[in-house]
């Protein structure tokens, strides 16, 4: 193997192949990266072996890669080295050699490094094939799914199913839902495609967003009930599916309402965030009040004290109502939606409530769980 | 105790007395900051029972303060909670008030804070006091001294006085000096005062520079043999001093040399971080060869690689030199220098080499001993 290629191209696809890496990984060849040089191309894959990443970097795809591959070949190198090589060398372009065997030449400027990698062979084989069923989306509305429901998923492992986001689709839509069990966010997008019910690791749906979110390019995704795979701009990534039936979490959610609050997105937020500074575990519990148009957030320790926030509401129909809930679960949820004012519509005190978009935009449903509290 | 002040004033002194403050102190009324509202000024007090800081807030020091004490009083309220809540607070402006004993209300805006505080009486007495020896410099020349030196300080507790910087005086300059008995700074810079001899935490100048480094004032300093104090702007810092004696060191320093290398110092700090990916408990051991104008810098590791870098010297005079040392101490010692070349100065490849500044400033000078390797 012997090239040059612009760092700031080979950076840019390292760093997205690294993404799949996890530091400790069982099989040393796993630490790496495999670097593959074709003819026209520079393949790049990393991969954990649940998730795995591969990049294919192009003159065509970027036409300043200024990739010129002379010999052909392929090195599997540790990603940390790899990067802080590349990263460090102060020259607009990198000559790659492999030297003997392994042992692989980085050097651009005044600088040269020889690295000893591991061989290509040692690297496990892995399947990019793409599954049969398959449909295209923005990468924006990608995006916007896992925003908006990836942070509701459980974070500790006791359930597993939980940890991921639910996908399930009747062929015209895709109900998309995340829920540790205490709150719940639920989003529906129209896509056609053939009816699947899957879930993915919410980890890999954000390391997806970061790696696809940025790109202003469609998505194709193809599945079947082994694995998920993302690609474009010349970028597979592919992970596992988890295992597990995930709970009918339709029941749950309350189709009738009593109370309606419209309140101003961020000026909620904000009071949630002021009154945080009681946390029992990282989590607060908040005491919400509303009557008339006045709400009063109220969060109290014997041991630290207390805090009070008055906040005027748009609007509130109904009874009044007293209903405590953990602070973070509504701030987590309010941040997930986006217009100005936000409705939150109650059935009770103990009963789930939900939070939507204000307007006509019923496409996302945020729902949690009061707490009991004993004041 | 019952006062208005702005919020940035305020904020701002809780946040240098608390420097003083460490998380864990066994003495529950030292994780709060002492508050005390007299008729015309507020004052903070923050302390580790080793360092203690006295933050004196009034009109007359700072004209955007808008302190209106409505009544005296004294509270002890745990550091963490006041700095988020004063953060948190959005207005300009924030009422404090005693309820009940040593519950405290902070608000402002649409926010009420209630703290259960500590009563001052709790607060452990702090000996403020001047001691006689006393004498001013400024806040640039503090900060220069403390940045020059105090790195090479050893940052681990096995020989307790090592982890200081020692002021040295004669009465006419001082000589200060930090070394882990692998390195050493040096400056000296010329104070009237009477004679002394102490030794300083490292951690607790570097608190020092950060408090008065940012004032364009001077800073005045008084010490006797158990505690040295900083004062300026209203701010007093103290610690006590380091027990033990330390280490003669003049005669560690070569007084001659048989080879000297100029090199640009940014080129070469740049060029040791580069090689510095190859490293055994975050150190890294870099050989170095010069002949003629050629440095060749390399670090190598049977495990991982090498690496080389090509620096041309601005001159260099005296038999050529293949000396190796721990990278780290070379790039601290060159980023504590300040012209734009340096002067190394060398007189065998196993005998302590020093770094200074280019020209005619001599009162900074910085030591440090070659590494054998086995290539």
């Amino acid at each position: 193997m012997k090239m040059t290629i612009s760092k700031k191209g080979l950076y840019e696809g390292l760093e997205t192949a690294a993404k799949a890496i996890s530091p400790n990984s069982p099989v040393p060849a796993l630490s790496g990266i495999k670097i593959e040089a074709e003819e026209n191309s520079l393949i790049l894959t990393g991969s954990d072996a649940d998730v795995s990443i591969r990049y294919v970097l192009t003159n065509e795809e970027n036409e300043d890669l200024k990739l010129n591959v002379i010999e052909t070949g392929a090195v599997v190198v540790d990603y940390r080295y790899l990067l802080e090589i590349v990263r460090k060398i102060e020259s607009e372009e990198i000559q790659i050699e492999i030297l003997d065997g392994t042992l692989t030449r980085f050097s651009g400027g005044s600088a040269e490094f020889k690295i000893n990698g591991f061989r290509a062979e040692s690297y496990p084989e892995i399947d990019f094939s793409k599954p049969g069923n398959t449909f295209t989306i923005g990468s924006g509305v990608l995006s916007e799914i896992i925003e908006e429901t990836a942070f509701a998923a459980n974070s500790k492992d006791t359930r597993l199913v939980l940890t991921g986001v639910n996908f399930n689709s009747d062929g015209t839509k895709i109900i998309c839902t995340a829920t540790d069990s205490y709150r719940l966010a639920r989003k529906i997008v129209p896509v056609e495609s053939e009816p699947f019910k899957i879930t993915v690791l919410a980890k890999s749906l954000n390391m997806a967003r970061s790696i696809f979110g940025s790109k202003e390019a469609d998505v194709e995704i193809s599945l079947n009930d082994k694995k998920i795979l993302f690609s474009s701009s010349g970028i597979i990534m592919q992970t596992r599916l988890l295992e597990g039936t995930f709970p009918e979490t339709d029941r749950l959610i309350p189709a009738e309402f009593s109370r309606e609050l419209v309140v101003n997105r961020r000026m909620l937020i904000s009071a949630i965030d002021r009154t945080s500074f009681i946390k029992t575990d990282n989590m607060f519990i908040i005491r919400m009040q509303i009557s008339g148009n006045e709400i009063l957030l109220t969060t109290k320790s014997q041991e630290i004290g207390e805090s009070h926030e008055d906040l005027i509401a748009e609007s509130y129909t109904g009874d009044p109502i007293d209903i405590s809930f953990t602070g973070n679960y509504v701030s987590d949820a309010a941040k997930a939606l986006n217009t100005d004012n936000i409705r939150i519509r109650f059935t009770g005190d103990m009963k789930p409530f939900i939070l939507v978009n204000d307007g006509n935009d019923d496409s996302v449903l945020q729902l949690v769980l009061p707490v009991r509290t004993y004041n």
